[in-house]
């Protein structure tokens, strides 16, 4: 089985990969081969023993993806994007990438199957951006999206052409709303988002952390492993359960900052808590009011898909996975 | 004030353009100026006293929605559409004129503004369409869009981007989802919803028409002369009141094919109703069950959208408009 995972060089992306390495398999096939693209340099994975290529492409650009998907591969994971905040302060670019970029691979893909039959399995990455308050205190599978950032609005839109790209079967589409990643690896970076992962990973590695809003703020989290397992299993399942509507709220764990916060003290203790720092900033708070903070994600648990269940999970997640399961 | 129609040359583009000549204003200003515009040529309204110019100009093709926009019309009516037969049966001619074709314009308005201060109200014309079953009974303000169609699918992508771009202060946009337009007037044609209005013109002219689907199939309409009465309202009403939120759910009539011929028995007699033949299409059939049947549409009647409450309303304007107030 060959996969291509496009934004490879993300942190979903390289999770991804390496667990694709480690596993072996996909859906009980052999993982053979692997092609991995982004606009930087994606690493090539450790310890595989399949055909690896690593192409360092401009998707945005109209022949690039005609050039990837020559190579058929049979399972094409489209992680690719540029995030909120830069779609928000660069208009052009965010069409360009975001738009532009998923309408040209969705393209090729139709393209090279008018050469010789070609159906793969394509997953897609949307984002709950693409609602926009005001919400019901619980948001449905059947709410509109009516997304309130240009980045939402780009993620919509790939949504509607991979329903109708499916529908027409061009390829086999599933469009996945991640929950927001928590708790983030990596450095503390200025996505208005940031501080729901920052006040537990900072904490959790003895290092002070900013919370720029109040503890009653709720928000809708699932961790990276589950990212992972929300791809694999997007990639597996059978989508003729799903009819012609092909994107779908996943689960996630809905909790408020103080409920965060209270998980960090019963698997950290207190002095992990008294990292945490108040400086309210009423900019993020205004980003935050906009966005959705609960569920009823039924279509995506009946088709098997699973995310953590409580704040202590998560935090134990990550000290699994980013801190060799040792506090600092 | 100067208006732009986009679309000109079609039957709502043509009566929308005759109702502003007759009315001489669009919210109390004066119309002094028309720019008529259709990849067929439009024709000049007769009678008008102010500067019209009637061009022929495909705007699907990059650089002519630039020229269009150039002489900076205040209110925009972007009507231009393939159908939806025809979008599904070409795809790329689809989305070239129904999504670039948009996108065009919009970017073409924005590229504008950016010259000098431009900032036009925008109406743009959506469907039902943007919806695909299964449905409630009755389809409220925040169901959301999957369309079985890649018309509906151009349709709703359009909608997307007019309210972001409205959101990032391009334009000042309005898209509005016409139910469907009943009696329509002309010859019969292939259009998979044409019964809906051969089965009340014909008849009211002396012919036969062949109706395709059982009596119990309900459906959402309005008049021709409704469709223009909502163009002028969106292209008046304040937007404040919309917020971000700019796509509107019309009011309309919601009427099983019993009803209608019940309305054209009273309206016109037995002899009219013998005139329908019927004769079951299961392909229609499967067509059509795939359309909405009813709505709630709050948003739009709060915001002063009115439609005809009766299908003896909706055959006596048929009537009034377009046989010259006469049974034949």
């Amino acid at each position: 089985m060959h996969i291509l995972i496009i934004g490879a060089a993300g942190m979903v992306g390289r999770k991804l990969t390496e667990k694709l390495v480690a596993v072996g398999n996909l859906g009980g096939k052999p993982v053979d081969r692997l092609t991995l693209v982004d606009i930087v340099p994606p690493s090539a994975p450790i310890g595989y023993q399949g055909a690896v290529t690593v192409t360092t492409a401009d998707l945005s650009t109209p022949d690039e993806a005609a050039k990837v998907i020559s190579s058929r591969p049979d399972v094409i994971f489209h992680l690719a994007a540029i995030v909120s905040g830069e779609a928000e302060a660069d208009f052009d670019k965010g069409y360009r990438i975001n738009l532009d970029g998923t309408r040209y691979l969705f393209d090729a893909i139709r393209l090279e199957g008018m050469q010789a039959p070609y159906k793969p399995r394509l997953v897609f990455t949307s984002s709950i951006a693409v609602f926009g308050a005001p919400f019901p205190a619980k948001i449905d599978d059947t709410f509109f999206s009516t997304p309130l950032t240009s980045y939402g609005t780009q993620k919509a839109m790939g949504e509607l052409l991979l329903s109708d790209y499916s529908r027409r079967g061009f390829f086999d589409g599933i469009g996945i709303r991640l929950p927001t990643i928590c708790v983030r690896p990596g450095k503390p970076n200025k996505a208005a988002s940031g501080f729901f992962s920052n006040i537990l990973r900072e904490p959790l590695s003895g290092q002070e952390a900013v919370l720029p809003v109040s503890e009653d703020v709720r928000h809708w989290h699932a961790s990276p492993r589950a990212a992972v397992g929300f791809l694999l299993h997007a990639a597996t399942l059978d989508t003729a359960r799903m009819g012609p509507r092909r994107n779908l709220n996943l689960p996630g764990l809905s909790a408020t900052v103080g409920e965060q916060i209270e998980a960090l003290r019963r698997v950290a203790g207190a002095k992990a808590v008294a990292l945490i720092r108040r400086e309210r900033d009423p900019v993020i708070e205004k980003i935050v009011a906009g966005w959705p903070s609960d569920f009823i994600p039924e279509r995506a648990l009946a088709l098997g898909f699973r995310a953590e269940s409580s704040f202590d999970e998560i935090i134990r997640v990550h000290i699994e996975d980013e801190l060799g399961g040792k506090l600092a």
